[in-house]
């Protein structure tokens, strides 16, 4: 359950699994194909706290970490999934010092932070010393996908607790006054996330990025150590689509599977 | 929502999606793919009845026909998926012609059988005049996956209202002695889907089958009409795991998508 | 909750809704209008397994009843719903002496039956003598639904333990081969009835059927006296209707309700 | 899907259902009666986020619009409800003009706004187009129910982005010191309503309210052009109370449906 | 429903049960014990809003009052938990006169507070008169965990509707730098929490205190009024540690029970 | 998994807890106990098929072996059961040998028997080899709970495939005339289970029965080696009643524990 930090520790990439589908038998498929974390999105993941509960217990069948990205940065719900068995959690739209001081309030036990103590699942799943351990073990990661945020990138990354920053490309573009999409072909998409990439390594912090499969190997060299890289329902739609086409074209390779 | 049966009747083929995990937003992903057909198993797969039942609501949103294979052969079961508003009914290890006239009974009302009536949101569903025409537009499709089935097939085509059959390779395998997979390197199970297909068709019953992507057009070639060739939990599984693959490896296509 | 029971024995004639939608919500609706019984339709209504338990804990709340109509006269779902509380079972299509021994046999403690020993809810909810006194309190309520069972109504109605019958209408009729609903302008559909209240009134079995609110003085006078007036989707449905057109083209009365 | 728009860019009145019970069958219900939109309602209302989401999908099956009241002013759940589906968002207790902003902030994707970018669902839902066409579809409704508000409700209006504004008479009747419901026998209540409708007009405003169905004309009259005129729940309760009264003491009409 | 008021306005001791568990099952077995109340805690415990509803129902099977620790002070999960049937609310951490006061401001209706009307359920279950009467029967529950709150007691005890204080020992202890737990052999911890009870008996507001069954003594000769003595869990999970032991290890006493 | 299995191989004695809540988190609970099996009720408990395929999720955390009672003889439960998961299944009511060789039929595949094969999360969960190994590695163990299963238990025995059986108290008693319940103080019934668990012994086939804490030690001497001694409920029910009544008489233990 601490394989996503050892990881990131050891100065190796981590590769994770986003999971928008709210459902513990999706999650069950991703946990066991070897992935570093699998993070349920309830921010625009259809997960709301119930199903990802179920789904951070089946992830525990895995070696890969579960994290969780929250609908907003407050405390009652990052409290929740840490209380859950989350042992890492990604903030969306941290754009101010302030903001980036109240995720890691809400992410650590006192006197670091000011988490409400009541570990009721972690506690059962991540060992009898969760508690004395857990400031050390949770991560705190919040998105940078603002370029208000860019700009206070280096105060951002400075607040005590900040373990990773996990850039959101669609929101970034949108603040670039881009489409909403990895806006690879324009060079301030490309300057920026760069920019974000070498300044958190520089700071410490661990970078982090959305990406894709096909991306991954950029994101890498552009210096991202946390790089999501398949989506349940992206990979759902894609692999369907494709079989349905080859199934009416032909091509495909014969397959004895049954299911 | 008679897709389905209006591509058999034009003697086309129909490929269709089969729905292993129990969850209507895997269902909303399969519906926009564009299948003729997608079949929620309550046999092997693990949605239950709830989740059946708002599988099928799901699918209304596209052309494919919802169809459900239910657990074994037992009118209970069979009425309430017809009710819940599926077109077609798939009914697991048919080896007999008492069992395939069970099967039948099941699906049709009276007089051509002995259907309970109350169709509550198959009603709502497929129109007023649902309850006037349902024995002519709801699929009744046993299966054919035992040597004691094929050494029966032409009387249990014979058994009106069946109006297609499913091959299940897996089960038909072990009946064969095989191990339970396409055993497309073995002259006897390939004779017996052959027979199979040949035998129906000459009978005026549709041949249908359980395949894959890679296997389709050789079913195809085989005579099959009604062929399976993809599976949600299947589709995930091998999607994900080239992903990671190529994440860690490289060699993917990049791509702007960012979900 | 032993009220129905308490009805019938006066020889009052009970009124009750029927329960087609999977939700203790709207049944709390129900349980607080004042009906004598409500009954959770497993059979075409959307209620499973789940969703009843629910559904019966609510019933709680309120005199009325709680029974369950089981989706076919199979021993262990008839179980299940006694052991979850349910105080009648309403059982579809029994044609036969065989088939309402079966009814009573699933229904019933030994000696008089075979129902296996579990009451987990129901000892909770329906007192600490519910084992001693489970035999004399639940209520089993065969359907007569066809000309078969019709045929042999004094053999059915002889069999020790059948509490009430419960004549499904829309099956009836289709037995009868009319269309599948209330045919009271068909002279041998009401006979059928008729036959049926007076032939169970003879023979000390309590005359059921289902209604609904416009029905219920013409079937109290042909005998009946166990009416299902009401059932939730459907009142749902014509109020909702009945709301908008009003809305629409004016005419309603004025209400200072909020909600 | 941009159905309620369409009535309201053309002048017209919308007619809506309230959506209390948390059940993607009543919502199947509603779904096909006709009414220009239906509203599930998270914050009186029963529904949380997964039983909205399924909700918001069985609306899909209609051409009636889904709307989302929200619990609160949150950006969270405002853009979950969003990426989930639905089409516009009623905001409870919107009281000054920085309220009303951060409503907006929290509906408009920038430059107009601050959503976030993730539409999941709505993209599937509603078009590849949805990213690039939101801000002009999704309708944001702030709700007007306090003296509070009606003191600033030129301030409020004037925010750009408000499309309609929607009165919650309980609660402003509470603010006016009168009882929660509907006070048209009182001036007050009277003077303070159509003084929103009015002002909400002349600023190119939709004004809308909550009523019921005797009271739709009445709100039509005194010019509100959003009318929620029906509730799932109340219609059922007063349904069902008519017909087990009309059951035991007679005088319905008599009526040949079965369910 | 008002039983816990009542006890606590006749000067005694309330004990209740706080229920971690997500589960209407577990509810039901909690509601038939005899406590004075049960907590649904949604702050650390399993349950979502969903789930709590669906307990707060089964709640009302008990004379046990239903009460629900919220996430977080916030007004509208408050207004949610008290729209379903909650008849008490905590809410945690609560730190300062604002927060105090935004506690109450939730919690009733005007012109005493801001909470919106639409008691849905609360109303159904609590009686008729609930809009009129429920801003005297709601019991508003602050809780003090935090040195900083202790600080600031006497003017927090002083804001008009705060009906009892419940005090957190484990995040109170954090805040003393102790380990997250029941210090009783601290003495800081000792008086601390001495001081709070006294304080808070002396202002007219009930003291209260999460605790278990073998300190429920001390706390009440401490002066605690309102003391929570068992969890689900815990009971659940010592009680079958027992068993195990007592079966492998002998001792246990012979009983006749089934189940 | 096969741990179950293992215990018995050895000759050793297992102890099992059963399952009548439906809920995975009081099956995660159970989990982190030690049992050596557990055993999800789905006859006379509340779970039903999708609960008990997330509590056999959920047990694979722990070393204790998932088994299942299934409600019913029925292939289609118990294949669907296996295939979810449970390495044992628990067949009520085996009176015959016919019943005992159905019940063999459904748990093993062909040619031992004539299960369907299609272990979707099975072989996920026990590993690649699941098809190969499934017939010696479930556990087939059919109820004997009535005289006229005694009568003919030497049969029932014999039939090959039956690993284990298991007694039911309650309906042995009533089957004896007795009370549902324990009735170690007459002889009939102590006669009878030492003659069951004798002959099973002998005819190699493990002696189960369903039993309490306190009766284990007398089981065990009585020669039974699967022995459930704890049941989820009963655990909860009786450890909140101790607790209540040492809280208000005093008398507990006093515990620094938190929750």
């Amino acid at each position: 359950m601490d394989h996503l930090r050892d990881v990131l520790d050891r100065g190796e990439t981590a590769h994770g699994c986003w999971l928008s589908l709210p459902n513990q038998h999706t999650t069950e498929v991703v946990a066991r194909i070897g992935f570093d974390y699998a993070c349920v999105d309830t921010q625009h993941g259809l997960a709301d706290y119930t199903n990802a509960i179920a789904m951070l217990q089946v992830m525990e069948l895995s070696d890969a970490t579960p994290i969780v990205r929250v609908p907003w940065n407050e405390p009652g719900i990052i409290g929740r999934m840490l209380d859950g068995g989350a042992m890492g959690i990604i903030i969306p739209m941290v754009n101010s010092v302030a903001e980036a001081e109240a995720a890691v309030h809400a992410c650590r036990y006192p006197p670091e932070g000011g988490r409400s103590h009541g570990p009721f699942r972690a506690a059962a799943q991540h060992g009898p010393d969760y508690s004395a351990t857990a400031n050390d073990r949770v991560l705190c990661i919040p998105m940078i996908e603002t370029m208000h945020a860019v700009e206070r990138l280096d105060e951002i990354l400075a607040v005590p607790g900040v373990d990773a920053i996990y850039v959101g490309p669609a929101d970034l573009s949108l603040s670039l006054g881009l489409e909403p999409r990895n806006n690879d072909d324009d060079a301030r998409f490309t300057e920026t996330i760069e920019h974000i990439a070498a300044t958190a390594a520089a700071a410490g912090v661990v970078p982090g990025i959305h990406a894709n499969a096909g991306l991954a190997s950029r994101r890498q060299d552009q210096g991202f150590r946390l790089i999501t890289v398949s989506t349940d329902a992206a990979a759902l739609r894609s692999k369907l689509a494709d079989e349905l086409r080859v199934s009416r074209e032909g091509g495909g390779t014969e397959d004895s599977s049954v299911y």
